[in-house]
């Protein structure tokens, strides 16, 4: 797996020891509760900075691979997978590679949270903006977190990344069960950036929500994002949605945060706030119909090492892709409004 | 307000009678649940066309303003709206017009409604693709609509668009309380495409829903959206949530869809269908806290004349940023394999 | 005509009087020595100002046609002119609009005329940076100027746009000669941007030398690009070639300047400096060979208003694409480097 | 050294043995008359290929450095050196990896041509269109070809690159004499492209010729583009200039080619023909007056392992960026046209 990352401010000090660590967390075989296979996805930089800094020159990155057994995925040179990318990328190439899945395995997002460490680096050292996710559901198992004060430290306290410690062992346990049953469960993550100031985002067609969702609708297994008040906002009326503007200290701030710190598509300084739903991971242990090449009916079971639920390794990615949004969006800003 | 539109396939016969349609479902004064503002709201094409055939080059139309009466916008020079685009603007760019919202207006969707009906004839002559919009939901009034069969000419069967005919008039009821008392109330547009074939879109950072999903996340009130299952999805298993395969007739289904029509980014050939949900309306009728230009505390109430309820005129917005989302990837399909 | 542009700053101060200036030197009828339409082109800006100040959202521009008189285009319905666009169009697009010439006529360079106005106010007010264009050689004449010195009030002591006294009147004489003839002829137009700061430009595929060609070769008529040293440059040897860096006032600076102010595709401090070739207007006044839209051989005579000489209307255009790609190199380097 | 490259069609056969002929033509060491670094630039596809045949996913390949000699560059970790980059890259980024040039080392023009073989190859088998480069021009001594039928072939058949074959040892001689002078010497590359269907490029920015123009002057050390009748067309009137259309075979085609194949940004079906000028090598082994990063004035003398002449290695890379702009014209064209 590699990554480029074009943009990147010159003279970033950079080190492979600043994008490990969340790799690591969203690395295979890192706890119990998600996917034993043993891969270290040690990255190593392979350009773009020079003694330990940042040259504004492209940044690549790679993590080798280490622990693929093409031979697990025999039978899928020959069936598709239910609700997995197989079919639909025979249908668009008329090729797939069907060891591992490709391009579409998830592997590809080790270069997303590669790109979403840096992008966190140049948000938290330039820009005093802080960036932290968190498992906030797990099938109908919800956290009560508060999102004004939420540290990563009480999101890695447990292996799930949920900071509500009453409800953390109780999804452990729910997972756990269905990785026994062979089956799956899926979920919701939450995701906060605090710190940013007001005047990110564009007008129209790249509003900051829709660059965010767009972001996070990418990611596999993703089917849902909302923004602050979200679908539960559409049972408010407008006198109860609204947020009052006051001036606290000096500054506009709002008296609620139903608008999920951005208005008319661009950041008013209040926390960013918003959820991404994902589905159950498709990969289960038991028979399922399908068809094969031939387009004969046929039934597939899983097989191999695979999550009984992506949530946990979800929360980096989900970070990452917040992050480059937000600086994407901080560089536009600086280069139009200065 | 004008637009262009840039790619239009060539020699697609195309006149204002196209795109007055989908305008006129969109303009104010349309009916008795929406903002009475008389505007005609009449497109004119500029450029593109030439004896009523597209020539392949940027097409531009525009929509003259009629009715604008910026006397009714000046309190806001000096206040900023609650939960408007109004400080996050002054904040962005130092500058605001603060007759009739400027740029943050909603108006600006007539530009996307305007290329959002070319984009609909396009996939329709060209691709046999049908975009269908309707009312999913007011506030807590749910209809029950199947989007396998559901049809515009049921849509347009009433002022709100919801083609249930159970649902409708009782939404048509709330929106109407609504507006006596000076309040607004919000809801969920679902918008199906039926006809994609499998393989349109991308594997990774332009998956189908991700650019669908900033498609809808970039019109104005849109707090949420959802593919497929999408929320509710993480509730089941994933033995309960996979869509099995089945051959049909000689072309690959599936049993359900509620991969909401993709899967892995990319078209799987089922119906796609999503939601978005839209706040309620921020301008209501009432005294809100607010703070004006020079950061001093003060109250703001509404004037002018508001929609109580965006939905029904979103409808059109929904399926024109669906048809724009799709026409560019049937090109791009095109484009790159044949 | 229309333009729109993206990405202005806000709060610069403009009206149509920023812009007019450059399009009465871009219009026809301007002198003895261009075509003699008569069309005033007067601009109006539509949209992205507000009180004289741009909004930093999207400025569109117009400008009405006055004198079209399609009737004189009936012949080209069928058949194609040479070295015009009318074939190629009609192959690519299978359809063309023969009245005028449509989309291939030079009158689109009005809208780039009118964003380099905005783009040229830019770079004076916010960056010091001074574009000036002047004709450098018409056929086989050729000026002296010095790129270093010139000032554009020289450049528009003459209706040839040419600042050396002595060339210039032997310029005006034979595009007279020209007209007359019913031929045309072609030259060079040499254009400096003194001012520009080192830093500005990108490493490999966007650099300041590559954006600037394209620039200019996507103006109508235009066959060549060479900057500083250019096809000359190729016959002297490195050892001659190279420009030595030497501490002036605390500045670095090169003794010459065979780098055109731009090294590495960046630019260095000294003054940007390049060529355009444009070919001899297409139109004249003679029977020519081509043949018809049913492929068949036949002769078409020129006819209309046409310009014997593109060069001293095409300075402007020269200015405003330089200008165009300066601004945007300038907000890249802001966004990127601080 | 890596590469990535996104759009390429599936299914088309692709291994390294496709992209090594024109590394091979690329890299140091081949002849007396290079550069004498021993690099054998053996590429490695990395994805994007499966089982022989190209995924449709982006394809990745790298090439891995072999004779670094950091060392050689140690002089450069404090002096500019005069005609490089190397004074720019620090004023743009504050930063630069004076080893070896870093991005401004033209080895990143590997990348290029690794991509531009998959482009040539996608052009040939596809489009049945044949890029052809060769060397026109060194210094003063000027070849005769003729674009119509030169072949690659002849091409090879000598060190220099240049087909013919009174001109290319004249040439070969000039370049040993110059690098026995520890100097250097430029010229011209012509490029032709035949079998270019009419109908691809766009009507204003993105002209075709722009485009090659925009990739010839990308390319380290060019100077100057120019297409069909050049500079030189500026000699003729507008009646000697024109390319006479006439029915060929039924067949629209021009009697002349000094549009170069290309008319209204828009290829015409005729062969595209255009020219590159490359300033001298910068490197010489002579004393030069240079200041250092303390801004002090000082002198440095090339050494290391320089091309005493860029052109014959810069053959591939012309044919390289020209097959990249072609293949995305052709993409565009299948895009909006069908």
């Amino acid at each position: 797996m590699g990554v480029v990352i074009d943009g990147c401010p010159p003279r970033l000090s950079l080190t492979e020891a600043d994008i490990q660590p969340d790799l690591d967390r969203r690395r295979p075989g890192q706890s119990a509760i998600v996917t034993p296979r043993k891969e270290a996805d040690r990255v190593e930089i392979l350009s773009g900075t020079f003694e330990g800094k940042t040259l504004g020159t492209p940044i690549s990155m790679w993590v080798k691979n280490e622990d693929a057994r093409p031979e697990a995925y025999n039978e899928m040179a020959s069936k598709f997978r239910p609700s997995h990318a197989d079919y639909t990328y025979q249908a668009k190439f008329g090729i797939r590679n069907w060891q591992g899945g490709g391009r579409s395995s998830a592997r590809e997002t080790i270069g997303r949270v590669a790109a979403g460490a840096v992008a966190r680096k140049i948000l938290r050292e330039q820009f005093q903006v802080e960036v932290v996710g968190y498992v906030k559901q797990v099938q109908r198992i919800a956290a009560q977190v508060d999102p004004e004060t939420v540290k990563q430290k009480q999101v890695e306290a447990n292996i799930v990344r949920c900071p509500d410690e009453t409800a953390a062992p109780k999804m452990i346990r729910l997972i756990e069960k269905m990785r026994r049953a062979g089956d799956s469960v899926g979920g919701v993550i939450e995701c906060v950036a605090r710190g940013v100031p007001a005047g990110w985002g564009e007008p129209v067609f790249d509003r900051l929500e829709a660059d965010l969702g767009k972001g996070m609708l990418s990611l596999p297994a993703s089917k849902a994002f909302e923004i602050g008040s979200g679908f539960a906002g559409t049972l408010l009326t407008g006198l109860q949605h609204n947020d009052a503007f006051r001036n606290q200290g000096g500054k506009v701030r709002t008296l609620t945060n139903r608008s999920g710190g951005i208005q008319g598509g661009i950041s008013n300084g209040e926390t960013i706030c918003f959820r991404v739903a994902f589905k159950p991971v498709a990969t289960v242990m038991h028979e399922q119909q399908t068809v094969d090449v031939n387009l004969q009916n046929t039934t597939l079971k899983g097989r191999g090492r695979h999550d009984p639920c992506v949530l946990p390794r979800a929360v980096p990615m989900v970070e990452a892709m917040a992050a480059l949004v937000l600086v994407d969006h901080a560089l536009r800003q600086r280069a139009q409004c200065g």
